[in-house]
């Protein structure tokens, strides 16, 4: 269904949007195994590559996402999971969303509040 | 404002939005030209992989995307265009989104139709 041979690394991006707002919360990486537990369990898996591990999203600040429908793209290599985020927040700096800063000619923007602050919840 | 140098290649994803309906369109990669070109046209600009080449999106097609928005994730590594998308159509293939097949279970499913006829756009 994937074509995980597109990447050098075997990772495809993953884009995540909130299935109610559509609002794209973050982008992340999938290689076959978080493709098979995301699948399997329906809480959505990353591949970290900092961490080079298996990540399921929320393990350490609780904010799991449930998957509601996942879509593949034209060429297969990239996957669209529409997703309930679970704590309102898919940031790990806090914020609802990842793309909370928006570019305003040589500027960058923050219009929105943090939704948890980072300390409390990664401990 | 970009962190070019997170890839090996200094290519980042950068997401596809109707700035309207905030469905997401696309997925494709820009490089710092292609970046810089989005910035002083307004018009969305990537870097195509296949052909390693700079692309206006649209050049062929004459579906160009007008920039609305650009939204930069936490870790400089991902952006976010909204777009207006004319010809109502991203999809090479002709469907108005590249992701146009839910999976459902083993199977996927496509439950849309085209926008346009390939043939008739890429001559």
């Amino acid at each position: 269904m994937l074509d995980f041979s597109k990447s050098a690394k075997g990772l495809l991006p993953a884009i995540v949007q909130d299935y109610k707002t559509r609002r794209v919360l973050m982008l992340a990486y999938i290689n076959e195994l978080a493709w098979k537990k995301t699948l399997e369990t329906g809480k959505a898996h990353y591949w970290s590559r900092s961490r080079n591990k298996l990540w399921l999203k929320g393990e350490s600040s609780g904010h799991v996402q449930i998957i509601h429908d996942i879509f593949v793209d034209c060429d297969a290599d990239t996957v669209l999971f529409l997703v309930e985020q679970r704590g309102g927040a898919a940031c790990h700096v806090g914020y609802a969303s990842c793309f909370y800063r928006r570019v305003a000619g040589d500027d960058i923007l923050i219009e929105e509040e943090k939704v948890f602050d980072p300390k409390q919840v990664y401990k």
